[in-house]
């Protein structure tokens, strides 16, 4: 089967178009923000296709997109949609699939470095996964080298907004499930101000799409709006080091301690996608 | 019992003492390297003393020496001597815990990130590890980031002649030891142009050991040629480009695949000391 011909069923199709039209709408709105800022820094777009047989992925497509601008310094937004068949000792992590090793996952991942030390980075991550059962993950962190107390307030108040249209706890269990995540044991520090982390969420799928969904709308209602408040103040050479210095903390988690990239390259995933999220820079004092 | 009334018997001490002896060397040698460039520059050195009880180090003393210089961008020099207890589940991978989970280890580390693109970067280890069994491990690897096939021709001649004066087999074992160790997968490419790497020799002390001290000689007699041959050597913007983009590389070896690194930060080493080995600076593209 060429991977063009792969065939979906109602809630792998549905799912898969909204993380593919939120991409675009980041994009968007991304490159819209360099072109306010006279850069003429757009996507570099490489969209990508797999056929392959084997444990991991066996079918797949999926579109990478890196833009270096003048705000944006790099940010990386991927999106795949990929069908394939666990190896038994990764079967044993995954639910579902004690009878049936086979999986399929939809989803948008995005990391934003930022050129302003005063404009916070952003993570953001939004899957669909599917295998003898079906579930949703995902989150979003903010990540700022120059904490600011109301950034981060907002942030969060924005996030438990829409955690509460959907239930009363998610706020307080994805936001301290973040916490718990996004930790740099070794250094003793979180990797950011935190922000909502959520996995296995399988309540029905019409609600668990529905609140997925709002945390792609929140990503983008909030983000702008961070990076417009801060993107024009002046930075000194302390603002820059106190980021590259962050920026290698920000390395050392992912490649120490993140799931996402631990899983995309030890099961041979594409080491250029996996690793978009790593800083553009960063220092080891 | 206090950590600087730590006793040792015969062979933990004569050990340790050729490791401080031999780190002693090597920071003199490095900042003679500085001087006649007319650099200031001299090793930072950070004493420490550890006592405390559970698993893992519990008794211990070390060094950690860090200079930033003209010709020496970044070099650490860590020798530390440690007792301590294994953890049941880590026990398992150790040699001679069967019946008794306690060590004793002793050791010299030592990478340097050299500023000129043209002088290759390299690392060395060397160490003598007790449990109810003993024995030695070390290795020595060149990684340059603009190879030239005469410098590595030599390191290698060189390291094959020491090899060689100890047994017929070690040069072909500990080079392939080496090139299967420095090895980044998920780039499909190595660390650097290798070198040799040897653990669990236990042949008998009095040999394993003076082998040992032949590398640590061996690294004290290669090196600052290799730095001398290649020091003036005018760098343009490519090569300082394509060292930083190595940076990169070195820096994901050793967060995902190097023990060394892995077992000091998820056994509560010293972060600040682990990481030593981590370049000054870091690019990806």
């Amino acid at each position: 089967m060429k991977s063009d011909e792969m065939l979906l069923n109602e809630q792998q199709q549905v799912t898969s178009d909204w993380f593919h039209q939120l991409r675009d709408r980041i994009c968007q709105q991304f490159e819209e923000i360099e072109r306010q800022a006279a850069s003429p820094a757009s996507f570099q777009v490489t969209p990508w296709q797999k056929n392959t047989e084997g444990y991991g992925i066996q079918t797949g497509r999926g579109i990478r997109s890196l833009m270096k601008g003048q705000i944006f310094e790099k940010v990386g937004v991927n999106i795949s949609t990929v069908k394939g068949c666990f190896s038994p000792d990764f079967a044993k992590k995954i639910p579902g699939t004690e009878d049936d090793p086979h999986f399929f996952a939809t989803g948008i991942s995005l990391v934003a470095h930022m050129a302003n030390p005063h404009v916070p980075n952003i993570h953001m991550n939004c899957r669909f996964l599917q295998t003898t059962k079906s579930w949703f993950g995902g989150g979003i962190d903010l990540n700022p080298s120059t904490p600011y107390a109301e950034d981060t307030a907002e942030f969060h108040q924005n996030l438990k907004t829409i955690c509460d249209k959907h239930h009363p706890d998610y706020y307080s269990r994805f936001s301290e499930w973040a916490d718990r995540y996004f930790d740099i044991p070794h250094r003793q520090t979180k990797r950011g101000v935190g922000g909502i982390f959520y996995d296995y969420l399988d309540s029905n799928f019409a609600a668990d799409f529905a609140f997925t969904k709002d945390v792609g709308k929140a990503f983008l209602d909030i983000f702008p709006k961070l990076v417009a408040r801060r993107q024009n103040r002046a930075a000194n050479q302390e603002d820059f080091q106190r980021l590259a210095v962050y920026r290698g903390r920000y390395t050392e988690f992912n490649l120490l301690y993140d799931r996402g990239t631990l899983f995309g390259l030890k099961t041979g995933g594409d080491a250029d996608a996996v690793l978009m999220s790593l800083p553009p820079m960063a220092i080891w004092e």
